[in-house]
This record gives structure tokens, C-alpha cells and sequence, in this order.
């Protein structure tokens, strides 16, 4: 299993349209510091799996044919924004899967164009390729799922994000699971004030320490996120690394098989 | 008064995902043959008026105060989209003008972030800086407005995109305002059938006749439009030019004004 972070940006970005903290100006000097809307790419054997679709750019990164599915955690504009360019394509239709909001986004589901809607059920494991993929309750503002995505060979990898917090069943769930890798909101920097529909850094801490995997990358990180990390700097902990835009993530640890 | 046709294309843009039609093949060859979300710029003195917000870098098109008004011809995502993102950034407010539709899209009125929304009401004209404009009621699948436009010196610019065909009052309304330049929606080639939802160019060459403006740029091109054109070459007419993106129409011909 490869896992590439294509993006790795809150709903705002880095850097954020008029802001001129040290994060944002140094995003807009070095374009590696730049963070687009939240995707992951997901490679095993042949299959590939777009994990949200907030990239405006995917007619141009994804020529027909090169991705098995599209897997969105939900429907905020800034998860699947680049569909409503996408759809209007031509040729085999791309199946994209994602939680049960009879809503969507817009008119996606009305005008759905060359995508097909599945929506799925919590903890029902699906199969797309050489990849299975079961959804995993989280706590937004809108209904989400992160997703638990394990290949043939046993590698395992949780992709959680939107969320603040885990739920108990989803918690459960990981814990039994092991994954070797997960991805984890960390919008924020650690806040006074519980937060709200998403991680800040003592939550994503304290969800690691509970999950124990041996790789957490965090992602959907804010403008504010990245200014707290100037400021202190340092690793997390060995195993905790802030995701940057293109990082591509190609031995995944794994608990289950120690040998490889 | 100085038009800009930041994009011309339709829904699809050019090139089509996945269409390898003459047009779309020579849009992929050649940047200059791209077609873009359909927005154009409008600059009077200090007055900078962006109709349309489709476009997906608006951040880094538009630096913080370089806009005067957001306005919207309606609320599908290929005229919106732009501003999903634009809405998280801070600093001063941008009013965002448009038709009343109470569903906007997706969560823009609910998440506004610094964008300031205002329903406007059919022919009551509002002033924008050194810009006068009166809200037309337009044929589309989605309450939509076109709009006339008047600088402080009587030049006179209408866009008209999306529709299919004028309602009555708005064609009135234009034969006695007398536009000197005129942006229509030409989404589709000569159709056999009626065309739903957007003019095909049978309909436009007839408003064109119609309200007799000095020039027509044709605008929201479809791929399929680009590919009849490419068939059927030479000009349309003296007075009627398919608009390309990044287009500037900096002389505006007047009909009131024959000696400027």
C-alpha cells in the first residue's frame, strides 16, 4: 500500500486568503508550504482510491481510467469541490462512495454526470480492488465516516478525518484493528476551550496514545495549526509527523506483520 | 469601462474530461484554446465588479481589497465554486450580490465567512462605485438574473448568461436601454430540437437581432460549440465574436454615444 497526501489543508488553506501570520507568508515565499483541501491517494497493486475530492484540479491529476473509486469522508465543499467540474466528463463512469447524507453537496447527486453514488453503511467493509474498506463513524458537522482500508498482504491503514474526538464504537473498532498507519485531523493547535467538529492537538495526541499505531501522520492541518508548530518546534513524539502536500507515505508500519 | 473575459466555457469547460473531439484535443495542445468557468471582470475608475465566481483561484487572482463586489448570475457550482473557498479568508468584508434564491449553494449563506450576501430584486437597479446595475430576470434552470451595466460616462454592457431565450419584460427592458455591448450565452452549435436551459446559437444570432448592440461576445462555449466552430469557419457575423478567456474589451461601443 502507497499513501500519498495530496493535500493536507483545513477548509481555509495555507496560506489563508488575507492573512499575513508567519505561516501564511511563509507558504506564499515557498510553495512547499502550501496546503490544498484535505485528499489522500491510496495505490495498491493496481488499484487507486482518491480518498475526499476537494482538489479543484482532478480532471488535470487524474486522466479517465486511472482512479477505481473515489472515497469521500463527507460533503463539505472543501471534501469533494472538484466533482462538480469532474462529472461532466465523458466515458466510464467513476464509482464514488461516502457516507449516508441524503443531502450531498449541492446538486451532485441531482446532476451526478459520469459519477455513480454509493452510499455506504457504517462498519460494512467494501472491496474495491486489491483494497478493502470499512467506514468508521466520526464526530463532525456533518454525517462522516474515516475509513479503515487494509490490502492483501495485511497492511492497515485508518484515514480519520473530520472528526473531533473518536466514537466509542469507532474507537473500539481501531483498537481491536491495529492499524500500522493513520491519518488524523489536527486542524488545530492545542485550544483552551473544547473544540468543536474537529481535532485540536491534545485531542490528536491523546487519540494516538489510545490507538497506539506505529505511524501517525496528522493532516487537515489550519493556517493556525502551522504557525503554533513555528513557534514550537520540535518533533511531536517519534512516532507523530505533520503531513505536508505530496508527501507520499510507501512502507506502511504494521503492528500484525513485524517481519516485513 | 473595461470588460474582461476571465472564462467563456460552460459546466464541461474545454477541454472535456475525457472527450478527444477536435476541440478538446487542440484546447489540451493549446493553453490559449482552454475555456474556464464563464466570469468576467468589469473595471470602472476604482470600480472592480467580478460576475461570477467560478473560478477556482479567486485568492490568488484577487489580493485583499482589489474587489469592489462578488456578482453572481445564479447559484449553480460552476458560477459559485470560487467562492467556497475564498469565504474562510479574514480582513474586510466582500459584498456578494445575486438573485434571490433561498438555497444559495450548498452551505455558503450558512457558512458566509467574510463574504456578505445580498438578494437582489428584479429590475431595481443598485450602484457599485462608479457602477450602476439592473438586475434582468434570465430563462435557466435555477432563478437567474442578467445584468445591465452603465459607467458614469453611459456605457452600456449587458450580460446575459445563463438562458435560453429573454422573458418578455427583460427583452423590453433591453431594446429601450439599448446595450452597446452584449455577453449571451451561446452553450450549444445550431440544435434540431429546442435547447433546455441555455442558448444554442440559433437562439442567440436571433436576441442578437433583436436588441442590435454594436458587438456581441459570445460566451458559456461548450466543447461542442468549439467543435462546430472549428466545421464551420469564417466570421458569424461583423458584429458577433465568440469571446475567449482572458479576453479584454477595453472600448465598449455605444449606441448612445456614436461620437466617443
Amino acid at each position: 500500500m502507497r499513501v500519498t497526501f495530496l493535500g493536507t489543508g483545513d477548509a481555509g488553506g495555507v496560506p489563508l486568503y488575507g492573512c499575513n501570520c508567519p505561516a501564511c507568508m511563509r507558504a506564499r515565499a515557498v510553495a512547499a508550504f502550501r496546503r490544498r483541501p484535505c485528499t489522500a491517494l491510496v495505490e495498491a497493486g493496481d488499484t487507486r482510491i482518491l480518498i475526499d475530492a476537494g482538489l479543484t484540479d482532478l480532471t488535470e491529476r487524474f486522466p479517465p481510467g486511472s482512479l477505481s473509486a473515489i472515497v469521500v469522508t463527507h460533503f463539505h465543499p472543501d471534501h469533494v469541490q472538484g466533482l462538480f467540474h469532474l462529472r461532466w466528463g465523458i466515458g466510464a463512469r467513476i464509482p464514488v462512495y461516502g457516507p449516508p447524507d441524503s443531502e450531498g453537496c449541492a446538486d451532485l447527486y441531482k446532476n451526478h454526470g459520469l459519477l455513480e453514488f454509493h452510499r455506504l453503511s457504517k462498519f460494512d467493509r467494501i472491496t474495491v480492488g486489491d483494497l478493502m474498506l470499512t467506514p468508521l463513524p466520526l464526530i463532525h458537522s456533518k454525517v462522516t465516516f474515516g475509513y479503515a482500508i487494509e490490502d492483501s498482504i495485511g497492511q492497515r491503514f485508518a484515514y480519520l478525518t473530520d472528526t473531533v474526538g473518536l466514537p466509542p464504537r469507532t474507537e473500539e473498532f481501531l483498537k481491536d484493528w491495529r492499524p500500522g498507519l493513520v491519518a488524523l485531523d489536527c486542524t488545530q493547535p492545542p485550544e483552551n476551550d473544547p473544540p468543536r467538529n474537529h481535532n485540536d492537538l491534545t485531542i490528536a495526541l491523546a487519540i494516538a496514545e489510545t490507538l497506539t499505531p506505529a505511524k501517525v501522520w496528522l493532516t487537515h492541518i489550519s493556517h493556525d495549526m502551522d504557525a503554533w508548530r513555528l513557534k514550537n518546534v520540535g518533533e511531536l513524539s517519534p512516532r507523530i509527523t505533520v503531513a505536508h502536500d505530496s508527501q507520499v507515505v510507501s512502507e506502511i508500519d504494521i503492528n500484525r506483520r513485524r517481519g516485513k
